[in-house]
């Protein structure tokens, strides 16, 4: 029976047989992720279950990410929770200090997930790893509880609504157009529990970094998972990153879709989701002469070193609107690194942009970027619910590192083509 | 009548004849200071007794520097008051987004203050302008307020306590610890409402950055006032911030004292102020293997360049003990930027600091460094009050900045001759 890549994951992990979608399958899984929001919530769970060893010190990952530099007690306390946990449990990938990074970008850029994995974490945008062709998903911190003491976790196998991608973009367009064109199409409840898996050319053309900004959005559009099969590209991210023994995995010929999309991306436009939901999708220039107060580079969706160059590439030269707060944060040490050796942090602070350490920070209203009523945001983060940066009577714009650099400058929201 | 500096300098702005300690004199003021989180208040005053608009917009500084980048919405909502009133006023020296920093480094770097000048700001550690021989204080945000209508203020003229400090110090040692060891010496209280005025070969051989360093702290002794003689390393500082007209200002020999504190500096050890006070300051050694969980290098005590490069000299070819958070605040984007220029981003970077945008923020337990119950932290910064970085059980001791990146590398407090 032909399966689709979801459901050609999924097997490598089970006993049973893989068959169709709707089944429910016991899995093992390869990694289980919490955070420093939800690992405090999980480790609650996993004692209250009577639990008392992970089930491999290597398989569990906690990554204090949110509220870190803790930006205050409460926070700083969780942290304590998770950190005197790791220390208990002997987690090998427990990440604080100057070693933590924005959980999605870290744990690729280490190797701690690869392709045809099993990953869960109590974190929504754990479904970025589908990138790399892993079958990964976001889960309550309970569930994540249950996995961190088993080691496996039931799934129940989803559709898969298959994403044609062709063409070949213009300027200024890429992975996260692509995204925010396809969510606007099938709205935020358009892949409910389902897995979308992408393919087509213009999918084959993207770096890796670039399908992971993809499979971060999957969860905007209620998908379970985000899939790009593994290729060559693939392989070489992960062996970069230490791997081995990684294979190239993708859906047999004659699996089952629920439904094709094609998108041509030959003609399109950067694309920028309005307030207040990621389907709320426009053509940049339809928003162009938004006036804006803060953009916001980084994030699990666009933190990695080419969003930075994306970035960087539009501000070298140019000087952010003075009642702008361009803020800048790579989303890992290793990125942050890589910026100030490829002179990105010099072409950033010339410009007037704020520097800031790894953190997820203000895409979810944490810290490091708040918004005040009235105010206006575009961001290269993935949601912009009512209030998910600040303020409930603030504004949050979704747009890729070239439209968001070109609207700091600009004070309004703009196509890069036009700066 | 000779005059102390302090009356020196209070003479220059009244036409009253300043005789004696004790005395109300009305001031014509130099500049008027306020931040994002005591400008609300004053602007709240102003408003109240019913004055429309500032004495001299060129004249007001208003600083958005402690929870920035915006923490919460609350702090957002203070700078947008903020901005709004900077704006309807026109005030000339508003910072905010890219352009802020640390007031009382920025302030100098800008050449907003300087010798000789009279600064009132809602901001305790306005007395950092005194290592420019300004007579600078910290005041209450209605007094603030006032002052901004008025451009002029009442001081009741503090009688001077000479601190005269001699003396070639050791490796480690410098203006944090002289200022250190004399708070351990007169106490908190030591010189409540009077001026202390500095002097002696290792005062004249301090940069104009370490004679702030001292004057920051002049507070923590109670201090109105912490005054250097602007000499000609003054002068050439303020030409170099862009100011023009200054002058060498210093007390008239014959001047009354209140008391002179004679310190020699030859066998002092680095200092280090204990929880939960700034006066219980003993000699690194007899700290020493103490456990921290943190470390900030950063703030308006040591956060300008020689700090940042005496951290880095300690921090280079090292490595941060994965057990602390060793966050590094430069304390302008001018000072960032020259850490970009020397390569000490990279040494922060590869020896696992948390390098963060200019802010207050962990200094007085704002954000981007809080500690939780059971931490102990060492930092830069000026206060080490029960609770002031976190936790009220938290601990936070105060030393210069080799003393601090030294123990973030052994993870334990620790003397960097020793490391």
């Amino acid at each position: 029976m032909p399966q689709t890549l979801a459901e050609k994951i999924l097997q490598r992990h089970t006993d049973q047989d893989v068959r169709e979608a709707g089944q429910i399958v016991q899995c093992r899984v390869s990694m289980v992720l919490a955070n420093d929001i939800t690992a405090p919530l999980a480790i609650k769970s996993f004692k209250a279950m009577g639990a008392r060893q992970v089930f491999d010190k290597d398989k569990v990952s906690l990554v204090c990410d949110h509220f870190t530099p803790n930006k205050d007690i409460e926070s700083a306390e969780q942290v304590k929770v998770v950190r005197d946990f790791a220390e208990q449990m002997g987690i090998t990938h427990y990440y604080e200090c100057g070693e933590v990074g924005v959980e999605h970008a870290l744990l690729p850029e280490k190797g701690i997930v690869g392709p045809g994995d099993i990953v869960v974490g109590a974190d929504s945008h754990t479904c970025t790893y589908g990138g790399l062709g892993a079958f990964a998903t976001g889960m309550g911190s309970t569930d994540i509880a249950g996995a961190m003491a088993l080691g496996e976790t039931w799934f129940k196998v989803p559709p898969t609504i298959k994403v044609e991608i062709e063409g070949t973009p213009q300027e200024y367009v890429g992975a996260k157009d692509y995204m925010l064109n396809l969510i606007g199409r099938i709205g935020v409840a358009g892949a409910l529990y389902k897995a979308l898996e992408f393919s087509g050319t213009a999918v084959d053309d993207l770096t890796v970094e670039g399908r992971m900004t993809m499979a971060n959005m999957a969860i905007e559009a209620g998908g379970k998972v985000g899939l790009f099969a593994s290729d060559a590209k693939t392989l070489a991210y992960a062996a970069a990153a230490g791997r081995s023994g990684d294979i190239e995995l993708s859906a047999d010929a004659g699996a089952i879709y629920e439904r094709v999309v094609n998108i041509d991306v030959s003609d399109m436009a950067p694309q920028v989701a309005c307030p207040h939901l990621p389907d709320n999708v426009k053509p940049v220039d339809e928003t162009a002469g938004l006036r804006i107060h803060q953009a916001v580079i980084g994030s699990c969706t666009n933190g990695r070193i080419e969003d930075m160059r994306e970035a960087a590439a539009i501000l070298k030269g140019r000087t952010v609107d003075s009642k702008v707060r361009c803020i800048v944060l790579p989303a890992t040490p290793g990125i942050w690194k890589q910026c100030l050796k490829e002179g990105l942090m010099e072409i950033f602070m010339a410009s007037g942009c704020i520097v800031g350490p790894p953190t997820c920070g203000p895409c979810l209203g944490g810290h490091m970027g708040i918004l005040a009523g009235g105010e206006r945001a575009i961001a290269t983060t993935n949601r912009n619910f009512k209030g998910r940066m600040g303020s409930l009577e603030s504004e949050v714009f979704l747009s890729n590192p070239a439209v968001a650099a070109a609207s700091a400058i600009a004070g309004e929201i703009i196509n890069p083509a036009k700066l």
